[in-house]
């Protein structure tokens, strides 16, 4: 049942050339969302998905389509793969990016090996999956599973005050489709792990059964300007104190605990930022996870529970908005084993396994049968420039999603 | 001795008038120094010199000198009144105007009166006192005192990039004097006491005898970027995390103890400042403060002992630049006295104090007699839009202040 192999020359280089799109005076990678930058990453995609000689279509939420439907697959639900183009801010260059081009690496492999699959095959890029300029993250593949009114998302402000719909707009990815337009058999994602399991195990290819819940937060923490040098330590409501306090203890919590929780503070903001006045108003972010829905409820409780606390102790204001909230995942058993016998034909060691992060795989499997495939990540390290993934994993892995899909294209979902 | 009093309406107006100039569309009065709205702030300071009839000169750094200089004064070294115009971000109206104004206020009072003095009398604005864009605070003082090298002053690079001698340019306030120019036979600066202390106490005037140590540091934490779904809570090098330990040792370390040592962390800053990343680099400030120099030493080296076990347990870089070092001053006690007799003549209760903010004065002191004279703060709050004095308390100090330099200008200094 092996056909033709992948292109690893041409899958290499277009993951290398959208890895130069978007990075700034200092060289980081920034393609956030909708942003100048992502728009020439998605226009570079598009062209890769014309060339394959792929009908293009976008979604009023901005998601790309490059759909191969052969004749006499038009009306059967198509098998899709997928990720998305956006970045964070200093990324690394396979976060989102491995995943589009592997997708559209399979399809233009399996089309030129003459294959003729029962149902059309789709590669997606969906927008913002990483909720940097807009929470939630995911919001492109969780508009099109319906988990987020359109108009809703569109209408979404961002880090930087611009409007969603407004930027999509602007870029020219403010698509005409309705996001239901398209609903799929069964959704794949290959991607790279981003945590350190993979490669501390030696193992090359993760079957993922499981993606952890996530809980996003932003806190505002109001207190009182005064001078620095005047005012007595007992007489201080001091935001940036109290904001500190939430930083150690999140961290002290999932320290002590025995549990897989992670907590992280990623952005903060003292106002009014000047050395020689304590901060009236702290802004950050809380980022909850935990692959247990009761346990993630759990820390989100003591979370709430400290910040009522910390209110009446430090005499300070304290408001939560919450940005996102996912609860954890399980895909679908049937291509998690496909995705372990593909492995096993191919020879390469697999194992089942978790996400930390989150992936628009875990949206569409509201609507669709869904998994993941994860290769390596160098180090565990990812959102940072010194992501790595070695060529040889990341042609692996596009050799067992080649398999999966064609499998799927051709016979379908097992029983 | 006494003669003419002030004109209030005049004072008060002025201070009023002084304090809409530099209001953001958010209604925050922000006059940093050599801003924009800093330059508009000093021309009319400096339109109310001339209508007084006083000389202006300015010097290399940005310094504006009123001078009074009848006949026959020529030769002697004046007696110098001030502070200075630039404010914090969101400050109230009187720190630093009210200083500068009631200086003006009476010299134009003892010209009104006839008064022949045996030396000129300067009121003085100094450039920089609040060091909120460049460090170190006092600047334009500490210069004109032969504390720093004006060529290294005017070089230095503020909180948003620009350099002060270009800006010092570009407002028109590059003086061409030599700061030495002009040498004080004795400096007296009135202010609000931007602490609780007389208003607690009920007292209206405080005759400031010491000036408490300042030790400003910038801190950079380095750690790793990565992903805040990933990566395991034990394989973090989490800068943020890190810095809010900081933060939290400052403060209850200054809880702890039972002196007035204070602390505060007034700037902080994340990166990549993003929700699902942890952050590489905390950039933060520490202001120090105590009136005891061997215990301002000692919190120094406690928060530099503290940053070296930080680094080894967190596995984060830590360095460290000094943005401000001043030892605490100690008043002339001659200036003192005086002070105190004012307000006995005036049937006004007077305590002597210690500051705990940084003045002008302080710098002054290195060269010239000097002191301050300090009115209540409301709610001991400043830095912050609700600082407030009374009008009655701005005029009492304002006398308080005419009688006092009407005796050291006809009189000299007490032997
Ligand atoms: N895969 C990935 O980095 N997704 C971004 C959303 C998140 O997990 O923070
Ligand atoms: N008086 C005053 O607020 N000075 C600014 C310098 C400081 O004490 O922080």
């Amino acid at each position: 049942m092996t056909g033709q192999s992948i292109d690893a020359a041409r899958l290499l280089g277009r993951i290398r050339t959208l890895g130069e799109i978007g990075r700034d005076a200092d060289g980081r990678l920034i393609r956030l969302a909708a942003s100048d930058t992502e728009k020439l990453g998605r226009d570079r995609f598009v062209g890769w998905i014309e060339g394959a000689g792929l009908e293009v279509a976008v979604d009023r939420i901005g998601n790309i389509f490059g759909i191969w439907k052969p004749e006499g697959t038009v009306d059967a639900a198509p098998l899709m793969l997928g990720s998305h183009i956006d970045t964070v801010i200093g990324a690394g260059i396979y976060d989102g990016c491995y995943s589009t081009l592997s997708g559209l690496e399979v399809i233009e492999t399996l089309k030129a090996e003459g294959l003729t699959p029962s149902r059309p095959i789709v590669v997606a890029a969906f927008t913002n999956e990483e909720g940097v300029r807009y929470a939630p993250d995911m919001m492109g593949s969780l508009v099109y599973a319906g988990g987020l009114d359109v108009d809703t998302a569109l209408a979404t402000i961002g880090t930087d005050g611009t409007v969603l719909g407004d930027e999509l707009e602007r870029i020219g990815y403010a698509g005409e489709h309705q996001p239901e337009f398209l609903r799929p058999h069964a959704y794949i994602e290959l991607h790279i792990e981003q945590g350190p399991v993979l490669e501390r195990e030696g193992i090359p290819v993760g079957a993922v059964e499981h993606l952890q819940g996530i809980s996003w937060q932003r806190v505002v923490i109001t207190g009182d300007a005064n001078h620095a040098g005047t005012t007595p330590i007992s007489m201080r409501r001091d935001a940036g104190h109290a904001a500190a306090r939430v930083v150690t203890f999140l961290r002290d919590r999932a320290q002590a605990s025995n549990t897989p929780t992670v907590a992280t503070v990623g952005c903060m903001r003292f106002e009014p930022d000047v050395i020689n006045v304590i901060p009236s108003r702290a802004t950050f972010t809380v980022d909850l996870r935990d692959p247990d829905e009761e346990r993630l409820k759990e820390e989100e409780a003591a979370l709430a529970a400290f910040l009522t606390g910390l209110s009446a102790e430090e005499q300070v204001g304290v408001s939560v908005e919450r940005l996102a909230r996912f609860e954890p995942v399980k895909f679908d058993q049937r291509i998690v084993r496909l995705v372990e016998k593909a492995a096993r034909d191919r020879g390469l060691a697999c194992r089942r396994m978790t996400s930390g992060a989150g992936h628009d795989a875990q949206m569409i499997a509201r609507i669709a049968p869904s998994a993941m495939i994860f290769v390596p990540s160098i180090g565990g390290i990812s959102h940072n420039p010194k992501e790595y993934t070695a060529d040889e994993d990341l042609v692996a892995g596009t050799s067992i999603l080649l398999d999966v899909v064609r499998r799927l294209a051709t016979e379908g979902l097992p029983a």
